[in-house]
């Protein structure tokens, strides 16, 4: 996997990943297939095999790749700025609308459960993708514990996990129901539970 | 769906639905077929249609509700009398080993996922679990906020609705990771979260 590419040969493979994600997006991951995303990126069979030449499974993990990115960036600038509760409430905010919009179809889960989500490359960029996550919610809680608004005596990778573990089943319970009140609640029940630390933190002080 | 059958016949109509899980437990849902199920628990191809008219789609059904009741006894007796913090503990427990034990195979999340997560059959059994179990937990709530170990203002549907997307996540993020400290954390967490409303609760009362 690891190539040097001209600037050129890389925008041409970043061009055939964004064709072949809009292409999964638009017929789903089962019907797509590699003449598909040739089509819709004027390419040739030689180009694409130079680009990928593990073929359909090397471009679907690059797809994933492409669609895990597009879940953290779609949380930006918020995620990576939890440093108010203004910003923790536009946070959640911005994800819950992230999932309304994109309703039933999860592209990243449905490109994952066809590469199989147990496969060791599926599992890689499931797992750098939520390794990120976390650490960016953990950062946002060490933020907030630096100004003494969440108790510095929790510990922020486990609530970071917890918050993560909500989101991840409030996204997959929308996903099998059609309900967006579980993300909600996880998100809102995490964010609230957090800033009364900071009360039950003083009531310990001065205890 | 709706059919009379005698007693004989439903014995006979559950011993395929189990017959088929334990094949699909072993061979995986996309390897077994009918024949498979049929050499199993001895049965006759009229014998299988006469039970599951609609063929193989309406075993995996059958055997989604069976794998989904399943998921929700196996937490049995604790999930239905969290009634102490105790039985909150041992609880929690139960569902970690259930998990633990059950490693990177999920039966229900496979057969759900071969049925179409968002086909109406498979949609009404994860509905209708998710709604038992969150039921459930919050009839926990309730029952630890009438001894006053939980702050009788909390929101007893909302905590059991986060609760159970943490729990959901966890599971979703072992099946992606193999990690099960996203499962804990969850549970860690909003266990402990329930515990120190009570006090709160008591600062807020005298306040």
């Amino acid at each position: 996997m690891v190539r040097e590419l001209t600037p050129k040969g890389s925008a041409t493979r970043q061009r055939i990943i964004e064709g072949a994600a809009a292409e999964i997006r638009e017929l789903g991951v089962v019907a797509t297939t590699l003449d598909d995303v040739r089509r819709r990126t004027g390419t040739s069979k030689s180009q694409l095999f130079h680009y990928f030449p593990g073929g359909r499974e090397e471009l679907l993990l690059a797809v994933a790749r492409y669609e895990a990115d597009r879940v953290l960036t779609d949380q930006q600038p918020q995620l990576g700025d939890l440093t108010s509760w203004r910003a923790w409430e536009e946070w959640r905010e911005v994800l819950v609308e992230r999932y309304r919009r994109q309703g039933w179809h999860c592209p990243l889960s449905a490109v994952v459960a066809q590469l199989g989500r147990s496969t060791p490359g599926a599992q890689a960029v499931v797992t750098e993708m939520l390794d990120q996550w976390q650490a960016e919610i953990a950062e946002g809680v060490r933020a907030m514990q630096a100004q003494h608004e969440i108790d510095p005596e929790l510990d922020a990778d486990e609530a970071a996990a917890a918050l993560l573990a909500g989101i991840q089943g409030g996204v997959m319970i929308m996903l099998s129901t059609g309900r967006l009140t579980h993300l909600e609640a996880a998100l809102d029940v995490a964010i609230r539970h957090l800033r009364e630390t900071s009360a039950a933190g003083s009531v310990r002080a001065s205890g």
